[in-house]
């Protein structure tokens, strides 16, 4: 019985949700509705209201939750790995987990979209461009993509874009290519209509060989393992060079840590490379989340997928981190995007990046050193028993010849602890990593019935002297600075604190549902049972992760109205794709490949054309009426001019206008009636959980954002989770994936991500919240958030109009600030208004999204009245800062919305405003003991891109 | 083979300790030495070294120190606990548990005698504070005490000073006081000759009534327990008012949750309530830390042990919380003092606090029904099974009749995984707490082989209506503010960051060792199978950590070169007076109990005089020579006066001026002629670890800080632990439990503390360091510590004078900076220096101790050259500004450090200094961005004092 709720919820109910019971009282009176029941009947349409409670299990406490996932947890058999396969043991040093992975001020912030209060996490993301750039030997390196598949699938269409030979020239893929990586390139080649050729590339040496290889076609891309999955490092210097010859571009997958010993692809020819920083720190996670990387040579940075971080300067002049080149991103260029990735995995390219900090490149380099001692022990060893090994030159990996005998020896293996892969019947492949000791030697060398070798000394790496490293790297001050535990715990503290995050105060983003992460529901991320999972290891070991992903299933079909559900997909962008590769499927499966016409909304997120565009569909765009909503005579007129081919509509509902809009069944029957299906992105769920299911009002799939209404934390942009669900005529073409049967149906399109359930290791985030609440809760939680938005919108409608609204001015879970006339009129922009912000102590709304010159606003259930009228009154302060500007009282140029945000260092100085400082530091509402200062000025976005930057400026930069 | 340290090094002593092998070589060269050996040789007297290498185990990794704790861990069993007994389940909030408990912020906090960069902690304290003045009904409460047991302890002297009987009057105690605070108070009691008679006072109801159960002696206090052992809640109006009318003061040893629901002690009659704030949400621990309290009523606030915050105002008017009354303290009335507690448990207050914060009234009173209603079931269930309860009204335990059966019923419930307590042989007691849930319920039940009842309804509690409570508590809108854990969040980030802790920088304090808290050893603390042990559960369930207390003793006696230690002692001042304690039981047992005098040198940490005092011995003072060194002359002639009644002499080594003194054997020869012991205080044994053994150089006692020494972080004032080590003469004289034998000697001296192995949870802490640096590391630290001080010491002795010194100059592991002069000629104060180095970034050093008018600086082998050079720097930019007063260039009270600390809110008020304010914000190596901004400026401490508020301040306090 929490005091704050009604009896009938669960006490963790009352702890995410903001307001209490008197809160809500007040501010449904503020909003003009008796109950939260007469106010959500109002906004929602009842065509498509659930009449039913959400079956979803009554909640139980924060205690019994832990005590439930623990049983869970310890269903998992933690076995030493030694599969290797792009998923390494390694040691996340105790001061990162504590002070990046378990602390709020890291894991709460959102994307750095907001340069000026995200200048931590840029620093740590500029560490870990310079860590890839420099261990590639490439010119420059993006800030982390979803994972090596698809960071391989990136770079197969960039090769394409960025090579000139003819159209129907093929991709040529060394065979020893992960296996994954492979198969992740080919979903998405098939839609592009791309060729993948796989071939053995060893000896490739001449620009006919190469073409040979490639079954006497063009070539415009190669891409290659570095060292191989047989663990073979390989010299491609001819290959490379055959390659460009050939008018192909080379992509190396590489291994960074082998990079710290082996020469760079940078210096034996590559243009590309692609991998994971995984074992830089992030534990294996059954499969994720961990940043994938990208770096590439000079004159393709700016065809670079995914986020990049450069160096620019602000007002002051002070060098400041920023977002670079963020024209080029797909919510701006949608359906002419060339990727539809739009997030990163931030949370993990800090901790890799951190990894780099701390161990610095001595440290990094005697780690690698260890690991390929091991490696050659363990050769060694198995030799001395008269054991045939095939890898020539190895790193960490080699694959052993066993005829006949494979399966036998990874069962004498797995009974002493250890997983090893099984190539074939006859071959098995051994990695070492980081956590090896001689424990796991010996267990290894029993397993194949042998005794380790007396004594091994290692000296030079066992490869080739060609392939050996020469060049310097990770010389930047910052990577031997902070050895120390104590100095990297204050690098770490200081980064953080130049950030803005959900520990601080509101992040009112509309459409991005930033909510409370509760700690109970983060707990079992770091347990080892859940982060130390290899996602190939046999399926008998990963019971309690699986029985997770099955309970987070069946709720997320419950809560959707869907039949099936596929956990795979690693970002939101991600859903999307394989929800319209479902589609996609579905009508070729009913001999309809010609329904390509993807009909889209022009207020659509950008992606959503970007991800049609990648499965192979064509854009139609459909009109906005006047109020907001869709244009339904636009509708019935597209609807009617693609009856044959109409593959699909993508909505959102509610629509990103933050407007129930009562046309949706209307739509859906329109589509479907012409043979389309109904894609609905579920990017607003967090307004319908509980309340209507898309999968039951006429919708056929949606993607989900576990990041947004599932609680995962933005972990300052990324990880996301974008599970995709169908109804049950889309199951059977749901992703899957080639190393895991029980992944996907057997009928699938593919692996859309390298793993097979994508980023596991955070599920039990979801798990836990949905547990927590309780369908009663979650239920609660969509009305508090729609009863949120509500008494936004009327507090602050006399002062910036709302831009469209339901019935009764009802909004959803959003609203949006149209500032056009204000703009108009004052010249004041929505950038000012965001900038000032800031000084009061907030992260901006969503700008100019979906509309250019308004602010979105979404407050979620998670903030209480408190923290919703400090933002109002902020907003009314700012209007009355606006108005002195629009009457000419104050020149914008002097305004402190246009100066904003103010930094102590402008405080200080000599102070040429003819306002006051503590009017411009200390606005209502802000105490200045508490103040959050923004670390620069406001940032010249422009400069930057102008002037491209993308790795660690020298500390003189910092000077005067 | 980390790259920072030699390869002789385990990789983590690179990590713990600051300087890597080239910072170690400039820094040698600035001392002028050719290495870390030969400094010290000069530094330690031969005669004192030790010759062979520390036989602790060498180290090995972090990732395997942690498997080794989880191997420990699982050799615990959590049973669930209903003993009660003073200790309870308690559920942390998982939000306080990871933003407090796991947070360096708050744990590596040093106590707040700095106040203006303690403000968060601070009011987090008088929260605590309010919570137990608001419970209790008490005018004012103490910032906490060190547990239950010792808080009666302290009421007992405090009713013994308050009380004007007689002085052969005794304290009358009620049979149902917990066992283990009747024994500590015995322990207490008998050195100073105080008489403690237990009775039942059951009935008492009137002065004779009083006097006659004294056995027909004056009483000058009562102590009882609400609700009892037994678990009655007992009316106990008529014996307060029949003891006030006796001249005897009454303490209630309460029960905070019953609080929620029971009439106040403050409210019956009760002078002083004690307790213990565990079940706050402070985990069991297996004994400790928690929280103890004390509060009083009005009259007797200037009494208290202990700390005491209290609000008062900055200079710029505003309110602002510091230590009160801080002349009482110890430090200052040594001898005279009354209490020699020190320090207290702030990080499990702040917990409590918190729990109290987060929970609101209605929520603890919510919990308190909760608990009770479970009672009510469970006596309903074991009633209807025919099983007699012979408690009348309880709260949540009660006491059952099992005539012949007590043994078998325990048994019956262990094997259902549940603890019960044997109260005799024909008795159990059982209680209920926050975690219970039915089917605990239900496992006692079987055990008495009963079925539970069929339904049980609770209303109003089963106690009289005049036990009660009807009024109010925790009004202040603090309690009522932070229900939401979003909201929760935000204030722990809010008030963590009004605070400077080791996460920041630098906290230099001489003879408080702020060394690095390393992650890994933080790791195992919140683990269930440390925090969720009983102390008194049965031997069998605890062999995890008792192997670790067994492996910890051994390793303390090596580097100690002791042959016993106990680790019962949960502060310095408690091993202090144990260690004085085994003293006088020695000369006790040898027919020497004349033996009185303790010879005491004046620059002495005054807890060493307030200890011998309570351990009944005679204070005699010896001199300081010239040099700072003991006068020998004085001690020969001190000792030669009582040759008959010398019981001992109590040293600093190296003494408390951070020198090693070349007399210590000649000291120590002499006393042991004169029939003395020599007791050595361990606070400055991080200058001897590896390197000297006192227990081999001639001492026979001494007291170790495990919360300096051996990284048990200082969380912000506590907690602590203070092991007593001794020579094999005084073994059968530590302290020992009567609830525990294992836990001490047959012949011991009674309990020190409540538990039997005092704050039993953080000792994994001090375990985990020790198995990390092995022998090599932890002597590798002490020379690091040793040349940091000596480095500063070099650098900056051109400025300040340092003011001890033993051969060339060479300091131990702090020096003294004397600024007395400096003083004098310009009137700049060392409070100017310690303010105006927050300025800088840096928490001050020691201030006036052990010299008025110094600063006693000790960097600690953590620290690395880069924030030692900061520091230095800092130091050497105040002499500039220190000098320009001097010169009159600049007056005094218009100088940066008369004015210091500037706050951001002065900076952009009015600017009426004559230096800029960039200057005075901004000195020489603060980075704009990332300054540390106090939250309050100098803060009037005096005036506080003389209008002495100790509760939270009403919100307009703040206003304006």
């Amino acid at each position: 019985m929490s005091p704050r709720t009604t009896a009938a919820l669960p006490e963790f109910a009352g702890r995410h949700i903001g307001p209490g019971d008197d809160d809500v009282a007040a501010m449904l009176e503020v909003v003009g509705h008796d109950s939260l029941e007469a106010l959500v009947d109002h906004a929602i349409p009842g065509a498509i209201r659930s009449d039913v409670p959400l079956r979803v299990d009554p909640a139980v406490s924060e205690n019994a939750v832990v005590g439930e996932l623990r049983g869970l947890a310890a269903r998992n058999q933690v076995f030493t790995s030694m599969i290797g396969l792009g998923y390494y043991g390694t040691i996340t040093p105790a001061v990162i987990q504590r002070n990046v992975l378990e602390n709020p001020a890291w894991y709460t912030a959102y994307t750095p979209y907001q340069p000026e209060i995200s200048q931590g996490r840029l620093e740590a993301l500029l560490n870990f461009q310079t860590v890839v750039s420099d261990l590639t030997g490439l010119d420059t390196a993006g800030a982390s993509l979803l994972d090596e598949g698809t960071a391989a699938a990136e770079a197969m269409t960039l090769m394409r874009r960025s090579s000139k030979v003819a159209q129907e020239a093929v991709l040529l893929v060394d065979r020893h290519v992960l296996p994954q990586t492979i198969a992740v390139m080919q979903t998405r080649a098939n839609p592009l209509g791309l060729t993948v050729v796989v071939a053995d590339l060893d000896g490739v040496d001449s620009a006919d060989a190469l073409r040979a290889a490639a079954g006497d076609r063009d070539v415009f891309g190669v891409l290659v393992q570095y060292p191989g999955a047989d663990g073979e490092l390989r010299d491609w210097r001819a290959l490379a060079a055959a390659a460009h010859e050939s008018g192909a571009l080379v992509t190396a997958a590489a291994d960074l840590l082998a990079l710290t010993l082996a020469t760079a692809p940078g210096e034996w020819g590559a243009d590309i490379a692609v991998g994971t920083s995984q074992r830089f720190g992030v534990p294996m996670g059954f499969g994720g989340p961990h940043a994938g990387y990208m770096s590439v040579r000079s004159g393709l940075e700016r065809s670079l997928p995914g986020r990049l971080v450069g160096v620019s300067v602000d007002t002051e002049g002070a060098p400041a981190y920023r977002l670079a080149l963020q024209t080029r991103e797909q919510h701006i260029r949608r359906e002419k995007a060339t990727s539809n990735i739009c997030t990163a995995q931030v949370l993990l390219a800090v901790m890799a990046s951190m990894y780099a900090v701390y161990h610095g490149p001595q440290g990094l380099a005697a780690i690698a050193t260890r690991v390929h001692g091991h490696a050659r022990t363990l050769v060694e060893g198995l030799r001395s028993g008269g054991v045939e090994i095939t890898t020539q030159h190895y790193f960490d990996t080699v694959t052993v010849s066993v005829p006949g005998r494979a399966d036998e020896i990874v069962d004498q293996a797995a009974q002493r602890g250890v997983n090893l892969w099984r190539v074939d019947a006859d071959h098995v492949s051994i990695s070492v990593d980081e956590t090896t000791d001689l424990r796991h030697l010996e267990a290894v060398w029993g397993a194949f019935g042998v005794t380790g070798p007396a004594e091994v000394t290692v000296a030079e790496p066992q490869w080739p002297a060609e392939l050996t490293r020469t060049s310097e790297y990770l010389t930047h001050p910052v990577f031997s600075s902070h050895h120390s535990e104590t100095s990297m715990l204050r690098y770490l503290r200081r980064l953080s604190d130049r950030d803005f995050a959900l520990d601080r105060g509101m992040i009112p983003l509309g459409s991005c549902t930033m909510k409370l992460n509760a700690t109970t529901e983060m707990a079992a991320v770091t347990w080892p049972e859940f982060a130390h999972l290899h996602p190939f290891a046999p399926a008998t070991q990963s019971e309690g992760i699986r029985s997770l992903i099955d309970d987070l299933s069946a709720w997320l079909c419950e809560i959707t109205g869907y039949d099936a559900v596929s956990l795979q997909p690693n970002a939101g962008s991600q859903g999307e794709f394989a929800g319209l590769l479902a589609i996609h499927a579905y009508h070729e499966a009913n001999g309809q490949s010609q329904r390509r016409i993807c009909l889209i909304p022009a207020s659509a997120h950008g992606t959503n054309a970007a991800s049609a565009v990648m499965a192979g569909m064509k854009v139609v765009v459909v009109k906005t009426a006047p109020g907001g909503d869709i244009d339904m005579d636009d509708l019935r007129a597209k609807v009617d001019q693609h009856r044959d081919d109409l593959a699909a509509i993508m909505v959102t509902y509610p629509s990103t206008h933050g407007v129930f809009e009562d046309t949706i069944t209307e739509l859906c029957g329109l589509v479907h009636d012409a043979g389309g299906q109904v894609y609905v992105d579920g990017a607003n769920l967090n307004a319908l959980v509980g309340l209507a299911k898309p999968g039951k009002f006429g919708a056929d799939v949606s993607h989900l954002n576990l990041h947004k209404t599932f609680c995962i934390p933005h972990g300052g942009g990324g990880p996301g989770v974008g599970p995709v669900a169908v109804r049950s005529h889309l199951a059977a073409h749901l992703p899957n994936h080639p190393l895991a049967a029980e992944a996907g149906p057997e009928t699938g399109v593919g692996p859309i991500s390298a793993a097979p359930y994508g980023s596991a290791s955070i599920l039990p985030i979801s798990w836990a919240y949905a547990r927590l609440m309780g369908g009663a809760g979650l239920t609660r939680a969509t009305q508090v958030a729609i009863l949120g938005a509500n008494y936004i919108a009327t507090r602050l409608r006399e002062h910036y109009p709302v831009l469209y609204a339901g019935h009764d001015g009802i909004v959803a879970h959003e609203c949006i600030l149209d500032l056009r006339d204000l703009t108009k009129r004052s010249g004041v922009t929505v950038d000012d208004v965001a900038k000032r912000l800031i000084d009061y102590g907030f992260h901006a709304p969503t700008m100019s999204f979906p509309v250019a010159g308004t602010l979105m606003v979404e407050p979620t259930e998670s903030e209480d009245r408190y923290e919703i009228d400090r933002f109002c009154d902020a907003m009314i302060a700012i209007r009355g800062e606006i108005a002195a500007v629009e009457s000419g009282e104050v020149a914008l140029a002097d305004s402190m919305l246009r100066n904003a945000p103010h930094t102590a260092k402008a405080l200080a100085g000599k102070w040429e405003y003819p306002y006051e400082r503590s009017d411009a530091a200390f606005p209502v509402g802000v105490e200045a003991a508490d103040k959050y200062w923004p670390p620069v000025a406001r940032i010249d976005g422009a400069y930057g891109d102008r002037n491209l930057v993308c790795s660690c400026p020298p500390p003189e930069a910092f000077e005067g």
